[in-house]
């Protein structure tokens, strides 16, 4: 087993990789406060990872809440169902709420840990490569709204985010695909020997190999920890996480959240940035096609939806939050393994970017 | 205008204390960091108060939410019709929230601002004196749940607190009562030269006295920033502004939110703390009978409704935050102008209390 840690001071926590953690019983232990634990999963993962951690944890008070499965639930109606459970089985502000399962089921527990009583423990189990590379790090934790991605929602860290590569084994193809865009990110945005290692290992990897696996969870999550813990709030720097995500969310809610994978949408949404990136000289055209080709060959789609309108796209990217007065905000790649976030960015550039993205018919 | 200081490190924050602040433009703007103010408030305040705070930031791009008024709208789904309009009217992460109103309007921006797009600035603009003296300072937020007061929220500060006098002109009596059970609290836990203070001069207040309103409010709030810059999320000290709280919480819930007023609770559950305190000899029963005095003088009940029997009461006492694994948790008067909190209190003790604080039929 490996150990990373998030270093934010009084609320730093450790990230453990590894297999057969999810009956590691010790390892649980070491970060429940007191004699309630509270299980959050989803009807797909209840009758197996779910079981596992929960007879690992016989001896505590346990309490588990199955929720359906999906972001179309990630909801402030399903977070209520938590708060029902909670309060019905009597949890107290001592609780732990382990989330076991992909993003979705990781947001809304923290959420809900950010909020019920005003703040109680939890533990991060992410059952999928992309909640395990990406959303169980950093403290990032909400729900949607109608109108937009991630819009209600906490700053709020775990006690600890166990990940067990065993789980990868079962992990559906294009599961993996989606967890793999945001690994990708992390070699375009921060580290360019990673992105290089990713091109020479993407067939390994799309194999589920566990040792290439365990070194691209690894470094992925080191270097999430490492932009977090300089900006845990987002104030500067850690918005270059977001690389292809304003693209992506703009694709989400246009097509209803679900029917593209967060992943897939980020996939695309990183050509588009990539395109953009190019459009206004910072990045080479050889570039562009290497960071395709990788998309690409990770299974991920990097054409933006045919029936979606430039128009469409920038209406629905002037909601995200990452749009300040008005002003258009994006992330862009500025050379290999650098990005930065760029504010004076012209809808005119966008639709370029956008163009070169759409199937030819 | 008085100034008194929330000394909280980097989230330290004034609380100004005058007469016709609600237009004082300068004093907000200090305040608000872009373009963009969403004023929430009720349907009772929306012509009057919220309107005078609306007139002086008109250069900004201002909304106004409307809630229905009362307790029992202090719910999740009166939050989202906050974060719909936030949304609809595109307000981004440089946006301030300002809380005109009462406690139930304060609770909910707070936990409103704590939770849009992951957090964003918010003003308190208390309009009752309960309000002024209690939950507008502190940063306790949230919204309750069918099964408890409170149980869902945050601990989130605000950029500034603004209390304007003049609005205790046009309050009900029975709003004003409500509001003094939690002044009278102040000199019960913490100063007892308050206390004495009260005594003396309860019929003044009675009547609205805005000399000695100012002086109230002023100890109150000096008294709550203590304590709160000494124990921001409750680990301890903090818990003793919690006295008379957990009988007035079973109250309120017995008696279905916004029945009896908050303060009305709490007066009345100050009293059975008080007689829980003598039976445990830790004050004299001339000093309950003071207590008693004062409380009434205020125009606030003393005794418990008739038809809650001590088995409700002890089992809804038993959801309240304060009850840790099952074992009760209490504030108690330890003397004059002391208090300290307990967990060795058995329900026998409580039946006691509570059968004292029974009007003779």
């Amino acid at each position: 087993m490996k150990t990373l840690n998030v270093e934010l001071g009084e609320r730093s926590y450790p990230i453990y990789i590894g297999t057969d953690l999810l009956s590691d019983k010790l390892l649980f232990e070491k970060h429940i406060r007191a004699t309630q634990v509270c299980i959050v999963t989803n009807d797909t993962l209840a009758d197996s990872y779910a079981k596992q951690v929960a007879a690992a944890l016989s001896e505590f008070q346990l309490t588990t809440v199955v929720l359906p499965d999906g972001e179309s639930f990630k909801t402030l109606d399903t977070l209520q169902r938590i708060f029902d459970q909670l309060l019905e089985e009597r949890h107290n502000r001592t609780t732990t709420l382990i989330a076991v399962g992909g993003g979705v089921i990781g947001d809304m527990t923290g959420f809900a840990a950010a909020c019920y009583q005003r703040g109680v423990d939890f533990i991060q189990v992410p059952t999928t490569l992309l909640s395990q590379v990406d959303s169980s790090v950093g403290g990032k934790t909400g729900v949607n709204h109608p109108a937009g991605k991630n819009m209600i929602g906490a700053f709020y860290q775990p006690q600890a985010v166990t990940i067990d590569l065993s789980v990868l084994k079962t992990l559906p193809a294009r599961e993996l695909s989606a967890g793999l865009a945001e690994v990708i990110k992390y070699g375009l945005i921060w580290d360019h020997s990673f992105f290089e290692w990713l091109e020479l290992n993407i067939s390994g990897l799309m194999a589920c190999d566990l040792a290439l696996m365990e070194y691209a969870i690894q470094q992925s999550c080191a270097t999430k920890a490492e932009v977090v813990a300089a900006d845990e709030r987002e104030g500067g720097l850690r918005a270059i996480l977001n690389l292809g995500h304003t693209f992506g969310h703009a694709i989400e809610t246009h097509q209803g959240y679900g029917t593209w994978l967060h992943g897939e949408a980020v996939g695309t949404g990183m050509v588009v940035a990539a395109e953009l990136s190019q459009v206004r000289g910072y990045i080479s055209e050889q570039f562009v096609i290497r960071i395709r080709e990788l998309i690409s060959a990770a299974g991920l789609p990097t054409h933006v939806p045919s029936e979606m309108s430039n128009t469409e796209f920038l209406q629905l990217m002037a909601v995200d939050k990452k749009v300040l007065d008005g002003q258009l905000r994006l992330i862009l790649n500025v050379g290999h393994g650098k990005s930065a976030i760029f504010d004076d960015i012209t809808e005119e550039s966008v639709k370029v970017a956008l163009d070169r993205c759409r199937k030819e018919i």
